[in-house]
């Protein structure tokens, strides 16, 4: 047995338990507490599995839910960076970067090669899996959003322009599931006021 | 696009969010509150894609990390049942075999079927990728109960002959990780005192 792989394979195990205590924006069920990273990295893992059938085009589903268990690793350093955050982004690319040298840093060679590509895929979003695993990396929040009546939305008087922007990836990854999204979860929410009608 | 399809899976996605409320007896990291049942099944799931070359037998790894990021859902229903909690296990299964009818019930029936197949196979527990799972299922916890200096474990005065007896399922997942396990995650909590030795 290799101690010293399993060493730094299980320090890593034990570094990013800190994950669960990264919060996020997104209200659970009954909008009394928010999610952390953890858990919506555990949900939109699920929901890859569930919906991969409707990615644009054929992904591997493995290395699909593995970028998305992993994507948001670096925020254990780098901090949440909500999603309509304007001025958090502009040093959001430096802080993640350092943030992925030192966490995936700890694991062994291979596997900090493995994770560290794989997430930098997810960044680049070039591919048919970063463009599914960002799909639902904006699904996920969307559908609990519309779950807690829009409370996230209405916190952050979030507009429709912004939702559309950022859900160009959504379709990126699924037409099919963008277009039930669109009709279901978001314009529901403008026509309750949710969502900031700044188009129309 | 079919919507009957989709109102179904999304509900069923609506109503995992659940998990994140059912709480586990694992300390965090700093151990000042305990997971939940998503986090768990999140750190679980990525830690069978890091660790799955130690098997003992090869696995097929997306059917493994599935198994794992649904073997909790019935606890929405069913609650948490403490791995050492005797009384509770005596109506573990009739509570989660119904949880199961209700809560995979909710989706269209093909993944139905798919998911419940899995969720009994690792409740089986006899296949190499439910032996894996299981191995995980029972490693996460172990490595978080060390890493918060048995806190867990002397809360509920767990003896060693429990422990040796839930983790042969470990050992049927890998003989190299529950051999690591052992030296590195539960000798020393037994020569600590945070783990009862109630064999030598």
């Amino acid at each position: 047995m290799n101690d010293e792989n399993l060493n730094a394979l299980f320090d890593f195990c034990r570094e990013i338990d800190k994950e669960k205590f990264i919060g996020r924006q997104t209200y659970l069920t009954g909008a009394a507490r928010k999610e952390n990273d953890a858990e919506h990295a555990w949900h939109a893992a699920l929901m890859a599995v569930l919906l991969s059938e409707y990615s644009n085009e054929k992904i591997d589903v493995l290395k699909t839910v593995t970028m998305i268990l992993i994507h948001d690793i670096v925020e254990i350093d780098a901090g949440d960076t909500y999603a309509y955050d304007e001025i958090g982004k502009q040093t959001q690319r430096e802080r993640e970067v350092k943030a992925a040298d030192r966490i995936f840093g700890i694991l062994p060679k291979d596997k900090c090669e493995q994770l560290r590509d794989l997430w930098e895929e997810f960044e680049r979003n070039d591919t048919t899996e970063a463009n599914f695993a960002h799909a639902m990396d904006n699904l996920q929040p969307m559908m609990l959003n519309d779950h807690t009546d829009g409370k996230a939305w209405r916190e952050h008087s979030v507009v429709l322009s912004k939702i559309l922007g950022r859900n160009k990836t959504t379709e990126q990854g699924s037409e099919t599931l963008w277009e039930y999204a669109f009709k279901n979860l978001i314009k529901p929410n403008v026509k309750k006021g949710n969502i900031i009608d700044d188009i129309s």
